[in-house]
């Protein structure tokens, strides 16, 4: 029987790339697991995959009686829904500690550095297996992502210092330049659904007695969204009618400028302006220096709730 | 300010060590930690501290508005009333993951072994800290009384390793008679109260929609036992009746011929039968082989609630 390995739901490239890298190394140390992956890969994991012969998992999204290892997550809200009937192996994660319990003693890696394929770095390390080429150079892009090149707040010298081993093993020499290929990537917004861009990276968060949605895309220029901001608008609006959450935001992230353009539609606009001193025009604001979503939207608006 | 590091309420051996080793290692690392405990210590942990020349924690039970590192625990039944108001920098444990959530993300260090103190022997290797040669004798004491001098089935390899490392650095040759001389202490159940007896490693667990009480006593015989065992029955009723709970149990545990006698007060005996396949007499029955409460007891009576 095989063990499976998975991020979260709405998978990002640390989802993915962990579950690859994570599932090398257990299988390295005699276990037998299979990378898998809750959801559809955005064009910057695909990106990942085809740039260093990675394969992609297959999609799973139902658990129930098997052995699993969780990345990238250790919240209810974000596993498959029958997490609780699989026995939970291990968890390596770079969030706060979240709502899943276990019933019996795992193995956890959670640190407060800025990627999960950081963790998975050190696990390499701590057990003294050699991480493949291929690998390496996934790992290292899923860091850099994660960390929006360093610039994210979320970045520590840990981060940094595994990305220099990685692309050292990837062979990688201007991984720098390779983060920004992949970020121009990212932000070929164009043929997309305004429903595909807003839950790209969109994740609920419970505050007070409600819920507030909050979406991210990061772009190298926000004018690939001139065109289509009444439209994401008008999206957004809609998700939260058929959730019936108490906000959605979603942040345009200029990751040049460092910056962040934020969409709402609150049914409380007064708790957006009051958790970033801001005042609202047209449901819009503009949000210097912001670029982290966990360290720099979400502990703020938490106490207005 | 300084950051508290502590054990569980009703502190074991590997709580008390563990504060004081994980404190000592978090120091050599830059930070400034103190170490904590939640409650009255053991007479074992009174025997390893004086053995060892190690200060007794100080006695702390309200962290709110610190910054804590908590050991050997990650449920809030067994965390100080107060800990969401405190900052979790990090849980050093080797149970199930528990209920206890953070605001921030941390740095866990949780893996299935049979003493928290083996993962802090992780913890200073993976630092390249040196431990020092008192603190070092203190952990390999907390991890022969979590494993039983190695018996029980929770002991792993890992901690076996670590014991004998930490047996090198304590310049102790065998580790395994200082086991046996500190469970003698521990069997030194003379002139301690039936409340302090049935308590003094006493945990409750969730069932369904009730609660069950498990003690356990370990000692090198059960003949110490003899003239209080009535007294030691009595004493888990009046705990079953203040506390409302479905069931209470005490484990005596005969660590030479290797099983447990249980006492049982339970709203329904049936329970305690068909988890163990036992008939009891007089609320009472012989477990050969258990030497565990987590991986012998609490696994089989969960199902039946």
């Amino acid at each position: 029987m095989s063990t499976y390995v998975f991020g979260h739901t709405n998978p990002d490239s640390d989802s993915i790339v962990g579950a690859i890298s994570l599932s090398y190394l257990k299988n390295a140390l005699g276990e037998d697991t299979v990378p898998t992956r809750q959801g559809k890969i955005s064009p910057e994991t695909e990106f990942i995959l085809n740039k260093f012969g990675g394969k992609l998992p297959e999609l799973k999204t139902s658990y129930a009686g098997e052995e699993v290892y969780i990345i990238d997550y250790s919240d209810l809200a974000q596993a498959p829904e029958d997490i609780l009937e699989a026995t939970v192996l291990g968890i390596v994660d770079h969030h706060k500690l979240g709502d899943l319990t276990t019933a019996t003693p795992l193995e956890c890696w959670i640190r407060p550095v800025g990627c999960s394929n950081t963790i998975v770095k050190e696990m390499y390390d701590a057990a003294g297996i050699e991480i493949p080429k291929d690998i390496a150079g996934m790992m290292l892009c899923a860091i850099l992502s994660d960390t929006v090149i360093f610039k994210s707040p979320t970045c520590t010298k840990v981060d940094t210092k595994a990305c220099k081993e990685l692309a050292l093993i990837a062979g990688i020499e201007d991984y720098k330049a390779l983060g920004m290929e992949m970020f121009i990537v990212k932000s070929a917004v164009q043929g997309a659904t305004p429903r595909e861009l807003t839950t790209r990276d969109y994740k609920e968060f419970a505050m007070g007695d409600t819920k507030v949605g909050v979406g991210q895309l990061e772009v190298v220029d926000l004018k690939v969204f001139d065109d289509m901001k009444a439209d994401l608008h008008a999206d957004i609006k809609k998700i939260k009618e058929e959730s019936g959450l108490h906000t959605v935001m979603l942040l345009l992230t200029d990751i040049m400028t460092e910056g962040s353009q934020i969409l709402v539609v609150s049914d409380d606009n007064s708790k957006i302006e009051n958790a970033f001193d801001i005042k609202l025009e047209n449901e819009e604001a503009w949000l210097a220096g912001v670029l982290s979503r966990k360290k720099q939207i979400i502990p703020f608006l938490q106490p207005q709730f």
